[in-house]
């Protein structure tokens, strides 16, 4: 019995160590070295090899090796095979503290202080109470709660909405596209952690960005697909919104020309609000692949209908 | 009985409204109306004027309207008067506030983020967990407990310094000048919230940066004061310092040709960490003045000894 690796190879010789110490009875194999495919009963993958039935013909269970799994064509993956998404706590902990910068930076005009470095203008603005500082959080699954757990104590005052109903203790939650107008008409600082999906695709356009207040901020750590980019450059523009925080883009690595490298009231990282760490992922994988030897739900597995 | 208040203006109108609608008893006299001057027995003020003593003969308590008191010649006032500095709530709040706002921004990188994006570089940096970041606060005031109990749920290893010895839980305490050393040598992170005396000015200084470790990154939201400008860049050219976040500097607003402003790896912000708000600052210079009148001790009553 086999676990085929097939992602970044710097990080795999971290998990092959993890796995030799650990969990001995699990065979290691490395793509493109696969060996006897017969042996091979998991795959942990960014992206999931064509064919996946010819070429692993006794595969039980696909771990993506992150948090969405946007970058897998689900259709052509067979209907049977569990595909597993990885609830990394380190992940988790990457979004709750870039959240909080992000959070911050808006909340505290930290975008109109930059500039005024650059212009060598010494001026002070008016600060807003937090609890006067509506935060607005697209997506409640568990990353989403963990950010909304962190930013409490802060004492904003915290909006969520998903596509169902969720009761979050000091959290106004709202659900379903019905109730979306009104959740958006009360964020100042609206932040996107949705999953990707058919759905959820340009999701974050102009028509939705008129329905927020007018001075209102964005902050991005979903995926570039949510965002309609040239309609944030027109909502910047306007002044419907403020300011934005993006840590994801439609193209990556964003080439040289794109406009918002050089946009005053953007502030762009490449895609860095979590990375994967084998030291806190590796015992979620292996209580999963547990798990499903003893025939227990998995954490994390994906409804193929839902798409995450 | 009457208050004179000598401060900004527009904040003194607020201040006004707050003392007619909760303490009527109190009279309201503003700086430079001070009417018949024997009614005066308290002075609220971020300067105090010249010659207190032959102008105020009445004068019982001085409230200082701001955290610290180093910008009163405390040697100039009567020693029989009683110094109150304002532990306004809301200037805690947005000293935690900028306190994870500059923590988090040294954490994962955001200066190295802000100049890539000038170049337009997309390139990720290897992220360290938060456990095993060692952010160090020098001062263990009021509000430097605060800072740190902000900071605990975001998983730093903390370290705090002070004078005198203190007990902190989850929080590593060192004591005095020789324990100092000690405490340096641990922080990666170094945050000064020290009130400034003459023991404490220029203690941020070469052979303070010497003793930290090679790369630490420092945040200062004391006063200039504490921070020997010219050090700073040394340090940061010879890479003993990675970064720092500075709220203030020796001399405010800071001139147009002052290094700081176009340096790479520091990010200045015009004083901006706190502001007294006279919403949350009221309740308590009020508490105090009860409090005095009912011969109560008060809420930050300066020692005259230490300076504050």
């Amino acid at each position: 019995m086999a676990l085929l690796y097939k992602a970044d190879p710097v990080r795999g010789e971290q998990w092959k160590t993890l796995f030799a110490e650990n969990a001995p009875d699990i065979e290691w194999r490395a793509w493109p070295d696969i060996g006897n495919s017969e042996d091979i009963e998991y795959l942990a993958a960014w992206q999931a090899p064509d064919d996946l039935e010819a070429l692993l013909p006794n595969l039980k269970v696909l771990f993506a090796l992150s948090a969405g799994v946007d970058q897998l064509d689900l259709g052509r993956i067979p209907q049977r095979l569990p595909v597993v998404r990885l609830l990394d706590p380190g992940i988790t902990r990457g979004m709750c503290e870039y959240a909080s910068f992000a959070v911050l930076s808006l909340h505290r005009d930290m975008l109109r202080y930059r500039q005024q470095q650059i212009a060598r203008c010494w001026q002070a603005h008016l600060l807003q109470p937090s609890h006067k500082r509506r935060v607005g959080v697209m997506g409640l699954g568990t990353q989403a709660q963990q950010i909304l757990a962190t930013l409490q104590p802060m004492g904003f005052a915290l909006k969520g909405w998903a596509r169902s109903a969720h009761h979050i203790d000091g959290v106004e939650c709202f659900a379903g596209r019905e109730q979306l107008p009104a959740f958006l008409s009360q964020c100042d600082i609206l932040l996107c952690v949705l999953p990707l999906t058919e759905q959820t695709q340009g999701i974050l356009d102009r028509e939705l960005f008129r329905q927020l207040p007018r001075g209102a901020a964005l902050i991005n750590m979903g995926r570039g697909g949510h965002l309609v980019e040239s309609d944030l450059l027109q909502a910047l523009d306007n002044g419907q919104l403020s300011g934005a925080v993006l840590d994801v883009l439609q193209e990556e690595p964003a080439p040289a020309d794109h406009p918002f490298w050089s946009h005053p009231q953007i502030l762009l990282t490449p895609h860095i609000a979590a990375m994967t760490q084998p030291e806190s992922a590796f015992e979620v994988l292996l209580e999963n692949i547990r798990r499903f030897e003893r025939r227990e739900p998995m954490t994390g597995q994906i409804d193929r209908a839902k798409g995450y």
